[in-house]
């Protein structure tokens, strides 16, 4: 999975993943009141805004980008009908040909992270035939209860060719509370990250393993000691833009080859047509907006690779 | 909320919840054809097979138990259909009158905790209406992201009346991976247990906190050092039965006054049927061995208070 997603960073010289973390208050109004006509001020009716919103920033940013990322927490919050609008998004991506990253940080004991991993990675056996539940290529997973709850996760990625992001240092305010507390003179952070590379060890596809590291543009000297420590394992890198990343935080995230990181910006595209910068767009061609902030935060991690 | 629980546990005299974690091979050969035959071996057929068995044992239990919980990722393995199976099972089980725990183990960065709060726990706003998507009453949450990832769970538990379990020390094999590692000296499930009182201060109910901890059973001496660092955090106890965990094991996680803890058993319950000791149900009364064992397990665990 990572060796494809590395030739689609490639083809569009663009390391970034466009977050598809919608909420209703990012939707312009016109949309909304198409939905709330047709459906209600319903859940159906959220949802249906969503997607709508969704599918056309995908149709304006498809070609520019190699991947998305879903926060399944923003579609969850609308209940089945969010997660319904979730997977639908999910599949429209996989029709325009981007890698779709669910971004779920699930995690539990062996038996359920399996259950997690079928569900969104794999496939359920029912009766004779085999289905795909919500098909992500690549998942976020939290490592805090240790190996038995990542390994289902690899075993998936094994057998379907897929991938993970696990959370080795989190790009949020209070993420240090744990992760930066120092065992045997090192962070914590580091020992996840040593736990990462034997995880990932044997799922190798190419130079990298499709075993990643979820790590933070909000603690650019963080990144730079576990870039060295971990060569060979992709980073998904949150935190530029709206969260207080910049481009020149996050420069030692990738290697030397200009590979090894793809990082996300959610708000700084999808609700681009909000802020000043790009407010000539207008609320219609909300598309647009967030088409030229993908061309604009290229442009901007180029410029420090 | 946890007043409530605990009400609930004194009536019934059966400080336990019984896990709806259903796996497919756990539900009998005849309410699988059941489903099959109206819905294919289709997600919906699967769906429905999980919800019938669902039904049954907790027509069978309801009376003698406080609380069910209910292991989401068991669901999410069917996903859409699964998790209308979920809710479904949420609504029969509020209408029994039982308390309801989502086991979900979710926690992200601030505003996509919040999202997850307003999902399983609280309301979502849709113009002018209010919508409750799943409507747990308490909800299970991973602390590696720290305060403001809790935070937003905390803040919808002192608004809604819920609580939360957040993962102290889990039941699993490697928990010990991290959550073992000394810091200064105390291992880091300590270092989160401080934490949670800190987090729970101010949602007091009575004698405990709505801010809970996962603890497992299958750590005895963890849990009698976490009980007396802990005195006012009820603790959700997984680990009992299938896991390894005995009665004898778990009593440290009870208070003085027999409250302070509920221990949960999710196959040792549903799956009963398929042990030799309450073999002689037969598939057919599945969901009266699933009753006898409910018995047994709160007659075994107040034998040790």
């Amino acid at each position: 999975m990572i060796s494809q997603l590395i030739e689609k960073i490639k083809k569009t010289n663009a390391p970034i993943c466009v977050g598809l973390d919608p909420m209703l208050s990012y939707v312009p109004g016109h949309v909304v009141k198409k939905s709330f006509d047709a459906y209600g001020e319903t859940l159906e009716g959220a949802a249906d805004a969503i997607w709508q919103f969704n599918k056309e920033i995908i149709d304006h940013t498809c070609d520019l980008i190699p991947a998305v990322k879903l926060q399944i927490a923003m579609y969850e919050q609308f209940g089945i009908e969010g997660l319904i609008a979730y997977k639908k998004t999910v599949e429209y991506c996989h029709e325009k040909g981007l890698t779709v990253i669910g971004d779920a940080k699930r995690g539990d004991i062996g038996s359920t992270s399996a259950a997690y991993a079928t569900g969104h990675l794999g496939a359920v056996q029912v009766g004779s035939n085999a289905y795909r539940g919500f098909d992500v290529d690549m998942l976020t997973v939290n490592p805090y209860l240790g190996t038995d709850g990542v390994k289902p996760f690899v075993d998936v990625c094994n057998t379907d060719d897929k991938g993970l992001f696990v959370l080795v240092k989190t790009s949020n305010p209070s993420s240090g509370e744990f992760q930066d507390r120092l065992i045997d003179g090192r962070p914590l952070y580091e020992w996840v990250a040593q736990k990462v590379m034997e995880w990932g060890a044997a799922s190798m596809d190419g130079a990298y393993s499709n075993v990643g590291a979820v790590v933070g543009a909000t603690y650019p000297e963080m990144s730079r000691i576990l870039r060295k420590l971990m060569p060979a394992t992709y980073f998904l890198v949150p935190g530029y833009g709206a969260q207080g990343g910049t481009a020149d935080d996050l420069k030692h995230c990738f290697n030397e080859d200009g590979l090894g990181a793809i990082v996300n910006s959610s708000r700084g595209i999808i609700a681009a047509y909000k802020q000043d910068k790009y407010k000539q767009f207008g609320p219609e061609h909300f598309g647009e907006a967030s088409r030229q902030a993908v061309l604009d935060m290229v442009a901007d991690i180029n410029s420090v690779l």
